[in-house]
């Protein structure tokens, strides 16, 4: 089967199944029973999982302040991605034209305004505007679970525009940030591992945009600061899918932030961050559309009481 | 105090405390451990206090389709409180102009266009979609939790920007629906009772827009189809807050949305709502910014196991 064919097939299973519902627009879905139980088992294992960093949790609105976007650069980097909210400004007499517009099937949306708020791209940004100012020695762990936007429309069910990723994050020096990094992402693909699916660690890159953007793709997997587990959806001649990356942002978000180490310096800062609904649909197409009927052994590691 | 004072001293509070997080936008704030302990334990009691309705469980994205949210009729009723997401569609000549413009401070979310994509204003909008055709006898139930944008940026933290509703929604018949409302009201009001949260139930109304508005407003007031449950948060001289609604919508989504009861009838629905950060912001404003403090009875009920 083609890749578009695998694509289609696992889309119709699910939609068939009433594990996702069709919406009208690609990569908007509603989320069925079924969906959400795993959805629910699979964070409270993963939460599980990194209970030893005792992380502070954080959880944050889908969408952030223009101002908090505007800090971390994104547009520069990833403008095909981004959303911005647009917002009625007038009174009655331009309610009256917004309608006249509507009612001739007009694109009445051009007649609003930017809101100062944008859709949030990652679920970690605005984390670092929270953490601001100096951490304590040794640096400090953060658990954030947020909705996640990118404007990327596809028929492919593992491609959401809007989707949540939960992170654990650490702040601290380029040593402890990147241990966070490199321990996390072993004991994810072992998580995952345990729910049977196969998963392999590769380098990566983020989509950076035109053609600077190819240049600091292959910095970013030159100098080795992200890394995704992947794993086969649609067989084995398809590229396999991203379900989860640990990131190294060196000074990054330190710098932007204003976030500095016990000892003064900027901080580092890296995450493990699990895409939560590419793993569930994951394990949909890895077990099939009925999860009674999964393996046991991947249902008691799932619901250990039943 | 004033009102104005209370406000102010209850976010300040909420702030010095870490429950929330400042983000630079009214209504926009991070949700921190506390919060999100107490969400949890709520929503957790919510679906028990409503387990025998063998709800149907869907969840939805925070964005909706342009397509679906053009169904409601939704920028007519409520313009003001509408978010349209906008997106880039350039290529690197556009991309080289957006940063220029952004480079000299300008606004450049103007260049950006729509995407097809609306802010979800309401949890249970997309449900319709997903019902259409024909009940059953008896009509269905559903759980639907989702995340609501409303463009009404205050400073006061019980009214955000974006926030979660937990929604039982019926459709059915006349009969069953209003059933529904009227006997799920008094039931969300014991368990917020259980919390310590003094409520009453109001008639209410939407807060349409403009002139019109007042009329559809009065309307709805009048045919007694929306309820409240309110509580006092800023004093017993200012109006208490709606951490709650039951609402009858008559035949407004089934028609809409194509849905019939199983005679073949345009089928009626109704939905008890929770709104999930005001009730969590009520238990602190009622019992304290720390909930090692709250009373006994109160953390038996969130917390029976400790």
């Amino acid at each position: 089967m083609s890749l578009d064919g695998a694509v289609a097939d696992l889309r119709r299973r699910l939609l068939a199944a009433g594990v996702l519902a069709e919406l009208g627009e690609p990569g908007v879905f509603g989320l069925g029973g079924a969906f959400t139980r795993v959805f629910d088992a699979v964070d409270a294992l993963y939460v599980a999982a990194f209970a030893h960093l005792r992380a502070d949790v954080w959880r944050f609105p889908p969408v952030e302040p223009r101002s908090l976007f505007e800090r971390t650069d994104y547009v520069a980097s990833f403008p095909q991605l981004t959303g911005s909210i647009g917002v009625f400004a007038g009174g009655a007499a331009e309610h009256a034209e917004l309608l006249r517009v509507r009612a001739e099937d007009g694109r009445w949306e051009d007649l609003l305004v930017p809101g100062g708020l944008m859709m949030g791209p990652a679920a970690c940004h605005p984390l670092y505007a929270v953490i601001g100012g100096t951490l304590p020695v040794g640096g400090r762990n953060y658990d954030v679970l947020g909705s996640c936007f990118r404007h990327e429309p596809s028929p492919d069910p593992m491609r959401l525009q809007s989707f949540r990723m939960h992170e654990f994050v650490h702040a601290g020096t380029a040593a402890s940030a990147t241990a966070h990094r490199d321990e996390a992402l072993p004991r994810l693909a072992a998580m995952l591992g345990s729910l049977g699916l196969e998963v392999a660690d590769v380098p990566a890159n983020d989509p950076f945009f035109g053609r600077t953007g190819k240049i600091l793709a292959s910095n970013q997997r030159h100098q080795a600061l992200k890394f995704e587990l992947v794993t086969p959806v649609y067989g084995d001649d398809a590229p396999p899918v991203a379900i989860a990356s640990a990131n190294y942002h060196e000074d990054h978000f330190g710098t932007a932030f204003g976030i500095f180490d016990a000892e003064g310096g900027v901080a580092r800062t890296a995450c493990v961050g699990l895409g939560m609904e590419r793993t569930v649909l994951a394990l949909f197409a890895r077990h099939g559309m009925t999860t009674s009927e999964w393996p046991e052994p991947v249902r008691s590691v799932l619901w250990p009481h039943g």
